[in-house]
Protein backbone atom coordinates (compact mmCIF):
# COMPACT_ATOMS: atom_id res chain seq x y z
CA UNK A 1 0.00 0.00 0.00
CA UNK A 2 1.54 3.18 -0.87
CA UNK A 3 2.04 6.32 1.74
CA UNK A 4 -0.87 8.08 2.49
CA UNK A 5 -0.37 11.43 2.19
CA UNK A 6 -1.06 14.06 5.11
CA UNK A 7 -4.07 15.42 5.30
CA UNK A 8 -3.64 19.37 5.53
CA UNK A 9 -7.68 20.86 5.22
CA UNK A 10 -10.83 19.68 7.33
CA UNK A 11 -13.89 20.64 5.48
CA UNK A 12 -17.27 21.07 7.70
CA UNK A 13 -20.49 20.14 7.15
CA UNK A 14 -22.25 22.80 9.27
CA UNK A 15 -26.04 22.28 9.44
CA UNK A 16 -26.66 19.43 12.20
CA UNK A 17 -22.68 19.18 12.32
CA UNK A 18 -21.33 22.50 13.81
CA UNK A 19 -25.29 23.82 15.24
CA UNK A 20 -27.98 22.73 16.72
CA UNK A 21 -30.69 23.74 13.60
CA UNK A 22 -33.44 22.46 14.61
CA UNK A 23 -33.87 23.80 18.44
CA UNK A 24 -32.82 27.43 17.00
CA UNK A 25 -35.70 27.26 14.34
CA UNK A 26 -38.51 26.12 16.44
CA UNK A 27 -37.24 29.14 19.13
CA UNK A 28 -36.92 31.55 16.52
CA UNK A 29 -40.17 30.21 14.42
CA UNK A 30 -42.09 30.98 17.86
CA UNK A 31 -40.39 34.24 18.83
CA UNK A 32 -41.81 35.02 15.29
CA UNK A 33 -44.83 33.47 14.67
CA UNK A 34 -46.54 32.84 18.23
CA UNK A 35 -46.86 37.02 18.99
CA UNK A 36 -49.30 37.02 15.84
CA UNK A 37 -51.04 34.84 17.31
CA UNK A 38 -49.92 31.29 15.58
CA UNK A 39 -49.51 28.01 17.56
CA UNK A 40 -48.14 24.76 16.89
CA UNK A 41 -45.87 22.23 17.63
CA UNK A 42 -42.63 24.45 17.18
CA UNK A 43 -40.43 21.15 16.62
CA UNK A 44 -42.89 20.04 14.37
CA UNK A 45 -42.46 23.38 12.38
CA UNK A 46 -38.63 23.19 12.51
CA UNK A 47 -38.56 19.61 11.13
CA UNK A 48 -41.33 20.35 8.54
CA UNK A 49 -39.45 23.31 7.08
CA UNK A 50 -36.40 21.33 7.27
CA UNK A 51 -38.24 18.13 5.71
CA UNK A 52 -38.50 20.71 2.11
CA UNK A 53 -34.85 21.16 2.14
CA UNK A 54 -33.39 17.52 0.40
CA UNK A 55 -36.64 17.87 -2.08
CA UNK A 56 -35.65 21.66 -3.04
CA UNK A 57 -32.17 21.28 -4.00
CA UNK A 58 -32.48 17.80 -5.80
CA UNK A 59 -34.46 20.13 -8.48
CA UNK A 60 -31.28 21.70 -8.75
CA UNK A 61 -28.77 19.21 -8.53
CA UNK A 62 -30.61 16.86 -11.08
CA UNK A 63 -30.70 19.54 -13.81
CA UNK A 64 -34.19 21.15 -13.66
CA UNK A 65 -33.50 24.38 -12.38
CA UNK A 66 -30.35 26.64 -12.31
CA UNK A 67 -28.51 26.74 -9.39
CA UNK A 68 -29.66 29.62 -6.28
CA UNK A 69 -28.71 30.26 -3.25
CA UNK A 70 -29.86 28.44 -0.27
CA UNK A 71 -31.55 31.31 1.18
CA UNK A 72 -34.12 31.61 -1.91
CA UNK A 73 -34.60 27.32 -1.38
CA UNK A 74 -35.19 28.07 2.19
CA UNK A 75 -37.65 30.64 1.69
CA UNK A 76 -39.49 28.65 -1.07
CA UNK A 77 -39.70 26.22 1.42
CA UNK A 78 -40.83 28.06 4.20
CA UNK A 79 -43.85 29.59 1.86
CA UNK A 80 -44.57 25.79 1.38
CA UNK A 81 -44.99 24.82 4.85
CA UNK A 82 -47.05 27.82 6.48
CA UNK A 83 -50.41 26.96 5.27
CA UNK A 84 -49.76 23.15 6.30
CA UNK A 85 -49.61 24.96 9.72
CA UNK A 86 -52.67 26.84 9.27
CA UNK A 87 -50.29 30.16 9.13
CA UNK A 88 -51.88 32.47 6.61
CA UNK A 89 -51.21 35.97 5.49
CA UNK A 90 -47.87 36.01 8.13
CA UNK A 91 -46.53 40.01 7.24
CA UNK A 92 -43.47 40.00 4.38
CA UNK A 93 -41.11 41.52 7.02
CA UNK A 94 -41.71 38.89 9.11
CA UNK A 95 -41.07 36.18 6.95
CA UNK A 96 -37.62 37.93 5.89
CA UNK A 97 -36.74 37.99 9.17
CA UNK A 98 -38.08 34.65 9.84
CA UNK A 99 -35.88 33.04 7.04
CA UNK A 100 -33.28 34.65 8.10
CA UNK A 101 -33.22 32.49 11.51
CA UNK A 102 -30.85 30.06 9.40
CA UNK A 103 -27.94 32.47 9.64
CA UNK A 104 -28.25 33.23 13.27
CA UNK A 105 -28.45 29.27 14.46
CA UNK A 106 -26.57 28.26 17.53
CA UNK A 107 -23.91 26.33 17.39
CA UNK A 108 -23.12 22.50 19.60
CA UNK A 109 -20.92 23.60 22.74
CA UNK A 110 -18.00 21.66 21.67
CA UNK A 111 -18.10 23.00 18.25
CA UNK A 112 -16.13 26.41 18.34
CA UNK A 113 -13.37 25.62 20.61
CA UNK A 114 -13.04 21.95 18.23
CA UNK A 115 -12.21 24.42 15.46
CA UNK A 116 -10.27 26.45 17.18
CA UNK A 117 -7.98 23.89 18.36
CA UNK A 118 -8.12 22.23 14.45
CA UNK A 119 -7.32 25.52 12.99
CA UNK A 120 -3.69 24.99 14.82
CA UNK A 121 -2.67 22.31 12.61
CA UNK A 122 -5.23 21.89 9.33
CA UNK A 123 -6.80 24.93 6.82
CA UNK A 124 -10.67 24.82 7.85
CA UNK A 125 -13.60 25.53 5.78
CA UNK A 126 -16.77 24.86 5.61
CA UNK A 127 -18.11 22.91 2.62
CA UNK A 128 -22.08 23.66 3.52
CA UNK A 129 -25.01 23.53 1.29
CA UNK A 130 -25.38 27.18 2.68
CA UNK A 131 -24.71 30.00 0.75
CA UNK A 132 -21.55 32.58 1.19
CA UNK A 133 -23.43 35.13 3.24
CA UNK A 134 -25.25 32.38 5.71
CA UNK A 135 -21.85 30.93 6.41
CA UNK A 136 -20.78 33.89 7.42
CA UNK A 137 -23.04 35.18 9.63
CA UNK A 138 -22.68 31.82 11.42
CA UNK A 139 -19.27 32.08 11.98
CA UNK A 140 -19.75 35.75 13.11
CA UNK A 141 -22.58 33.96 15.50
CA UNK A 142 -20.84 31.14 16.83
CA UNK A 143 -16.79 32.28 16.48
CA UNK A 144 -15.94 30.05 13.96
CA UNK A 145 -12.06 31.39 11.99
CA UNK A 146 -12.69 29.44 8.83
CA UNK A 147 -9.62 30.22 6.53
CA UNK A 148 -12.24 30.38 3.82
CA UNK A 149 -15.81 29.68 2.89
CA UNK A 150 -16.14 27.20 0.59
CA UNK A 151 -19.05 24.82 -0.75
CA UNK A 152 -21.90 25.13 -2.84
CA UNK A 153 -22.15 28.21 -3.16
CA UNK A 154 -18.65 28.27 -4.75
CA UNK A 155 -19.29 24.99 -6.98
CA UNK A 156 -22.66 26.24 -8.23
CA UNK A 157 -24.55 23.21 -7.32
CA UNK A 158 -25.27 20.98 -3.77
CA UNK A 159 -24.00 18.04 -1.77
CA UNK A 160 -23.84 15.08 -2.29
CA UNK A 161 -22.76 16.44 -6.24
CA UNK A 162 -19.15 15.38 -6.80
CA UNK A 163 -18.52 19.06 -7.69
CA UNK A 164 -18.93 20.77 -4.95
CA UNK A 165 -15.71 18.14 -2.73
CA UNK A 166 -13.86 18.39 -6.01
CA UNK A 167 -14.25 22.67 -5.98
CA UNK A 168 -13.36 22.77 -2.52
CA UNK A 169 -10.04 20.88 -2.70
CA UNK A 170 -8.91 22.29 -6.03
CA UNK A 171 -9.56 26.24 -3.83
CA UNK A 172 -7.04 24.63 -1.84
CA UNK A 173 -4.58 23.74 -4.55
CA UNK A 174 -5.26 20.06 -2.37
CA UNK A 175 -5.49 16.68 -3.96
CA UNK A 176 -8.82 14.97 -2.67
CA UNK A 177 -6.69 12.55 -0.74
CA UNK A 178 -5.00 15.53 1.33
CA UNK A 179 -8.31 16.89 2.57
CA UNK A 180 -10.90 15.08 5.05
CA UNK A 181 -14.68 15.60 4.89
CA UNK A 182 -16.04 16.21 8.46
CA UNK A 183 -19.83 15.32 9.05
CA UNK A 184 -22.85 14.27 11.06
CA UNK A 185 -24.11 12.26 8.24
CA UNK A 186 -23.02 9.35 6.73
CA UNK A 187 -24.58 10.21 3.29
CA UNK A 188 -22.34 13.16 3.27
CA UNK A 189 -18.97 11.18 4.11
CA UNK A 190 -20.00 8.28 1.33
CA UNK A 191 -20.45 10.58 -1.23
CA UNK A 192 -16.64 12.57 -0.12
CA UNK A 193 -15.03 9.42 -0.05
CA UNK A 194 -16.33 8.38 -3.34
CA UNK A 195 -14.65 11.55 -4.66
CA UNK A 196 -11.29 10.30 -2.53
CA UNK A 197 -11.39 12.58 0.49
CA UNK A 198 -10.86 11.07 3.59
CA UNK A 199 -14.10 11.33 6.24
CA UNK A 200 -14.60 12.04 9.63
CA UNK A 201 -17.87 10.96 11.92
CA UNK A 202 -19.16 13.33 14.51
CA UNK A 203 -22.12 12.11 16.14
CA UNK A 204 -24.56 13.98 16.56
CA UNK A 205 -27.23 11.82 18.52
CA UNK A 206 -29.97 14.07 18.99
CA UNK A 207 -29.85 16.18 15.84
CA UNK A 208 -33.70 15.20 15.22
CA UNK A 209 -34.48 14.90 18.29
CA UNK A 210 -33.91 13.19 21.51
CA UNK A 211 -32.32 9.94 19.97
CA UNK A 212 -32.93 11.31 16.74
CA UNK A 213 -29.52 11.65 14.93
CA UNK A 214 -26.32 9.71 13.75
CA UNK A 215 -24.84 7.91 16.78
CA UNK A 216 -22.19 6.15 14.52
CA UNK A 217 -21.66 6.14 10.94
CA UNK A 218 -23.24 3.41 8.87
CA UNK A 219 -20.28 3.75 5.97
CA UNK A 220 -16.65 3.06 6.46
CA UNK A 221 -14.69 6.32 7.47
CA UNK A 222 -11.42 7.16 8.74
CA UNK A 223 -12.44 8.11 12.08
CA UNK A 224 -15.33 8.14 14.03
CA UNK A 225 -15.81 10.77 17.24
CA UNK A 226 -18.48 11.72 20.07
CA UNK A 227 -18.00 15.49 19.18
CA UNK A 228 -15.02 17.98 17.79
CA UNK A 229 -13.73 18.10 20.89
CA UNK A 230 -13.09 14.75 20.92
CA UNK A 231 -12.32 14.77 16.98
CA UNK A 232 -9.39 17.28 17.74
CA UNK A 233 -8.22 15.18 20.04
CA UNK A 234 -7.89 12.31 17.61
CA UNK A 235 -5.97 14.15 15.22
CA UNK A 236 -3.45 15.55 17.84
CA UNK A 237 -5.06 19.13 17.10
CA UNK B 1 -29.74 63.80 -1.94
CA UNK B 2 -31.12 60.61 -0.59
CA UNK B 3 -30.08 59.07 2.63
CA UNK B 4 -26.71 57.18 2.09
CA UNK B 5 -27.32 53.20 3.13
CA UNK B 6 -24.84 52.13 5.81
CA UNK B 7 -21.49 50.45 4.93
CA UNK B 8 -21.57 46.79 5.80
CA UNK B 9 -18.76 45.29 4.13
CA UNK B 10 -14.95 46.42 3.64
CA UNK B 11 -13.13 44.91 0.81
CA UNK B 12 -9.46 44.79 0.80
CA UNK B 13 -7.26 45.04 -2.05
CA UNK B 14 -3.85 42.80 -0.88
CA UNK B 15 -0.89 43.62 -2.89
CA UNK B 16 0.95 46.51 -2.29
CA UNK B 17 -2.13 47.83 0.26
CA UNK B 18 -1.99 44.81 2.95
CA UNK B 19 1.63 43.38 2.31
CA UNK B 20 4.77 45.02 0.92
CA UNK B 21 5.33 42.77 -2.19
CA UNK B 22 8.43 44.15 -3.23
CA UNK B 23 10.66 43.75 0.08
CA UNK B 24 8.96 40.66 0.20
CA UNK B 25 9.50 38.87 -3.05
CA UNK B 26 13.51 40.22 -3.74
CA UNK B 27 14.05 38.87 -0.26
CA UNK B 28 12.72 35.64 -0.63
CA UNK B 29 14.31 35.47 -4.79
CA UNK B 30 17.49 36.13 -3.44
CA UNK B 31 17.17 33.43 -0.61
CA UNK B 32 16.26 31.20 -3.30
CA UNK B 33 18.15 31.42 -6.31
CA UNK B 34 21.84 33.07 -4.85
CA UNK B 35 22.83 30.31 -3.19
CA UNK B 36 22.41 28.74 -7.25
CA UNK B 37 25.44 31.40 -7.77
CA UNK B 38 22.95 33.80 -9.46
CA UNK B 39 23.44 37.70 -8.17
CA UNK B 40 21.10 40.49 -9.67
CA UNK B 41 19.51 43.74 -7.94
CA UNK B 42 16.84 41.80 -6.07
CA UNK B 43 14.40 44.51 -6.01
CA UNK B 44 15.25 45.13 -9.54
CA UNK B 45 13.52 41.32 -10.12
CA UNK B 46 10.89 41.47 -7.54
CA UNK B 47 9.93 44.67 -10.21
CA UNK B 48 10.48 43.04 -13.06
CA UNK B 49 8.32 39.98 -12.26
CA UNK B 50 5.29 42.17 -10.85
CA UNK B 51 5.96 44.19 -14.20
CA UNK B 52 4.26 41.22 -16.03
CA UNK B 53 1.25 41.22 -13.89
CA UNK B 54 -0.90 44.08 -15.68
CA UNK B 55 -0.17 42.53 -19.13
CA UNK B 56 -1.02 38.54 -17.97
CA UNK B 57 -4.10 39.64 -16.55
CA UNK B 58 -5.07 41.79 -19.73
CA UNK B 59 -4.72 38.62 -21.69
CA UNK B 60 -7.96 36.96 -19.42
CA UNK B 61 -9.58 40.23 -18.76
CA UNK B 62 -9.54 40.50 -22.48
CA UNK B 63 -11.57 37.56 -23.26
CA UNK B 64 -8.69 36.42 -25.30
CA UNK B 65 -7.46 33.44 -22.99
CA UNK B 66 -9.90 31.89 -20.20
CA UNK B 67 -9.73 32.67 -16.61
CA UNK B 68 -6.95 30.41 -14.10
CA UNK B 69 -5.57 31.21 -10.71
CA UNK B 70 -2.80 34.17 -10.70
CA UNK B 71 -0.23 31.40 -9.65
CA UNK B 72 -0.45 30.05 -12.75
CA UNK B 73 0.12 33.20 -14.54
CA UNK B 74 2.94 34.45 -11.60
CA UNK B 75 4.78 31.06 -12.69
CA UNK B 76 4.57 32.20 -16.45
CA UNK B 77 5.32 35.41 -15.76
CA UNK B 78 8.81 34.35 -13.59
CA UNK B 79 9.77 31.96 -16.41
CA UNK B 80 10.02 34.90 -18.73
CA UNK B 81 12.25 37.29 -16.48
CA UNK B 82 14.49 34.56 -15.59
CA UNK B 83 16.52 34.78 -18.71
CA UNK B 84 16.63 38.62 -18.71
CA UNK B 85 18.78 37.98 -15.61
CA UNK B 86 20.41 35.63 -17.06
CA UNK B 87 19.00 32.74 -14.65
CA UNK B 88 18.50 29.29 -16.79
CA UNK B 89 18.28 25.85 -16.05
CA UNK B 90 16.94 27.01 -11.92
CA UNK B 91 15.72 23.38 -11.16
CA UNK B 92 11.82 22.72 -11.24
CA UNK B 93 11.91 22.76 -7.23
CA UNK B 94 12.99 25.99 -6.75
CA UNK B 95 10.59 27.41 -9.11
CA UNK B 96 7.81 25.82 -7.60
CA UNK B 97 9.32 27.33 -4.10
CA UNK B 98 9.74 30.50 -5.24
CA UNK B 99 6.55 30.70 -6.87
CA UNK B 100 5.30 30.66 -3.75
CA UNK B 101 6.97 33.37 -2.23
CA UNK B 102 3.85 35.23 -3.30
CA UNK B 103 2.04 33.14 -0.72
CA UNK B 104 4.56 34.39 2.33
CA UNK B 105 4.70 38.05 1.85
CA UNK B 106 4.66 40.41 4.98
CA UNK B 107 2.26 42.50 5.76
CA UNK B 108 2.66 46.47 6.70
CA UNK B 109 2.97 46.49 10.37
CA UNK B 110 -0.45 48.47 10.97
CA UNK B 111 -2.51 45.98 8.72
CA UNK B 112 -3.18 43.30 11.54
CA UNK B 113 -4.05 45.65 13.73
CA UNK B 114 -6.00 47.74 11.80
CA UNK B 115 -8.21 44.66 10.14
CA UNK B 116 -8.77 43.39 13.49
CA UNK B 117 -10.44 47.01 15.06
CA UNK B 118 -12.23 46.93 11.62
CA UNK B 119 -13.51 43.33 12.01
CA UNK B 120 -15.10 44.40 15.14
CA UNK B 121 -17.92 46.74 13.26
CA UNK B 122 -17.72 45.58 9.68
CA UNK B 123 -17.88 42.35 7.54
CA UNK B 124 -14.36 41.81 6.11
CA UNK B 125 -13.49 40.40 3.14
CA UNK B 126 -10.12 40.52 0.46
CA UNK B 127 -10.83 41.29 -3.11
CA UNK B 128 -7.63 40.86 -4.82
CA UNK B 129 -6.59 39.11 -8.12
CA UNK B 130 -4.67 36.64 -6.12
CA UNK B 131 -6.39 33.35 -5.90
CA UNK B 132 -8.20 31.48 -2.61
CA UNK B 133 -5.38 29.43 -2.00
CA UNK B 134 -2.90 32.24 -1.85
CA UNK B 135 -5.11 34.25 0.63
CA UNK B 136 -5.60 32.26 3.00
CA UNK B 137 -1.59 31.19 3.34
CA UNK B 138 -1.24 35.23 3.84
CA UNK B 139 -3.96 35.53 6.18
CA UNK B 140 -2.09 33.05 8.04
CA UNK B 141 1.16 34.02 7.69
CA UNK B 142 0.17 37.62 8.84
CA UNK B 143 -2.67 37.03 10.72
CA UNK B 144 -5.68 38.35 8.64
CA UNK B 145 -8.80 37.34 10.28
CA UNK B 146 -11.22 37.70 6.97
CA UNK B 147 -14.82 36.70 6.96
CA UNK B 148 -14.89 35.07 3.41
CA UNK B 149 -12.04 34.52 0.89
CA UNK B 150 -13.55 36.79 -1.97
CA UNK B 151 -12.12 38.04 -5.36
CA UNK B 152 -10.61 37.25 -8.53
CA UNK B 153 -11.39 32.87 -8.40
CA UNK B 154 -14.81 34.32 -6.95
CA UNK B 155 -15.77 35.86 -9.85
CA UNK B 156 -13.72 34.20 -12.77
CA UNK B 157 -12.02 37.35 -14.09
CA UNK B 158 -9.83 39.72 -13.02
CA UNK B 159 -9.81 43.75 -11.43
CA UNK B 160 -10.63 46.17 -12.29
CA UNK B 161 -13.37 44.48 -14.63
CA UNK B 162 -16.48 45.06 -13.19
CA UNK B 163 -17.77 41.47 -12.61
CA UNK B 164 -15.19 40.91 -9.69
CA UNK B 165 -16.77 44.24 -7.44
CA UNK B 166 -20.22 42.78 -7.86
CA UNK B 167 -19.50 38.78 -7.36
CA UNK B 168 -17.92 40.23 -3.56
CA UNK B 169 -21.16 42.18 -2.83
CA UNK B 170 -23.42 39.75 -4.42
CA UNK B 171 -21.45 37.14 -2.12
CA UNK B 172 -22.46 38.81 0.75
CA UNK B 173 -26.41 39.77 0.03
CA UNK B 174 -24.94 43.59 -0.39
CA UNK B 175 -26.02 46.62 -2.54
CA UNK B 176 -22.38 48.11 -4.15
CA UNK B 177 -23.13 51.24 -1.77
CA UNK B 178 -23.27 49.45 1.32
CA UNK B 179 -19.25 47.92 0.62
CA UNK B 180 -16.42 50.20 0.48
CA UNK B 181 -13.27 49.14 -1.32
CA UNK B 182 -10.01 49.93 -0.11
CA UNK B 183 -6.45 50.16 -1.62
CA UNK B 184 -3.50 51.98 -2.36
CA UNK B 185 -4.27 52.42 -6.09
CA UNK B 186 -6.68 55.01 -7.30
CA UNK B 187 -7.17 52.41 -10.24
CA UNK B 188 -8.87 50.33 -8.17
CA UNK B 189 -10.83 52.66 -6.15
CA UNK B 190 -11.68 54.36 -9.54
CA UNK B 191 -13.53 51.21 -11.06
CA UNK B 192 -14.91 50.51 -7.59
CA UNK B 193 -16.38 53.60 -7.91
CA UNK B 194 -18.29 53.21 -11.30
CA UNK B 195 -19.81 49.99 -10.01
CA UNK B 196 -21.60 51.80 -6.76
CA UNK B 197 -19.24 50.81 -3.90
CA UNK B 198 -17.80 53.45 -1.63
CA UNK B 199 -13.94 54.46 -1.67
CA UNK B 200 -11.21 54.02 0.98
CA UNK B 201 -7.30 55.17 -0.07
CA UNK B 202 -4.98 53.81 1.62
CA UNK B 203 -1.30 55.72 1.59
CA UNK B 204 1.13 53.58 0.37
CA UNK B 205 4.35 55.83 -0.64
CA UNK B 206 7.17 53.22 -0.93
CA UNK B 207 5.20 50.24 -2.46
CA UNK B 208 7.18 50.03 -5.87
CA UNK B 209 10.55 51.65 -3.81
CA UNK B 210 11.42 54.45 -1.83
CA UNK B 211 8.89 57.51 -2.77
CA UNK B 212 7.53 55.37 -5.42
CA UNK B 213 3.97 54.56 -4.48
CA UNK B 214 0.52 56.65 -3.89
CA UNK B 215 0.70 58.88 -1.40
CA UNK B 216 -2.91 60.51 -1.89
CA UNK B 217 -5.27 59.30 -4.31
CA UNK B 218 -5.59 60.69 -7.76
CA UNK B 219 -9.17 60.48 -8.12
CA UNK B 220 -12.27 61.34 -5.78
CA UNK B 221 -12.77 58.83 -2.80
CA UNK B 222 -15.01 59.09 0.52
CA UNK B 223 -12.03 58.51 2.69
CA UNK B 224 -8.75 58.86 2.24
CA UNK B 225 -6.37 57.23 5.07
CA UNK B 226 -2.39 57.14 5.80
CA UNK B 227 -2.68 53.37 7.03
CA UNK B 228 -4.85 51.22 7.99
CA UNK B 229 -4.92 52.02 11.70
CA UNK B 230 -5.70 55.30 10.61
CA UNK B 231 -8.41 54.26 8.39
CA UNK B 232 -10.39 52.66 11.48
CA UNK B 233 -9.98 55.99 13.23
CA UNK B 234 -11.83 57.49 10.93
CA UNK B 235 -14.19 54.78 10.50
CA UNK B 236 -14.53 54.58 14.15
CA UNK B 237 -13.75 50.91 14.77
Amino acid sequence: MPPQPAVKALFFDVFGTLVDWRSSIAREAQALLAPLGHACDWHAFADAWRGEYQPAMEEIRSGRLPFCKLDLLHRGNLDCILPRFGMIGVPEHILVNLNLAWHRLDAWPDSAPGLQRLKAKFRIAPVSNGNVSLMVDLARHNGFAWDAILGAEIAGDFKPKPKVYFAACAALDLLPSQCMMVAAHSSDLSAAAICGLKTAHIARPDENGKARGEVAPSVPVDIAAKDLEDFAGKVAA
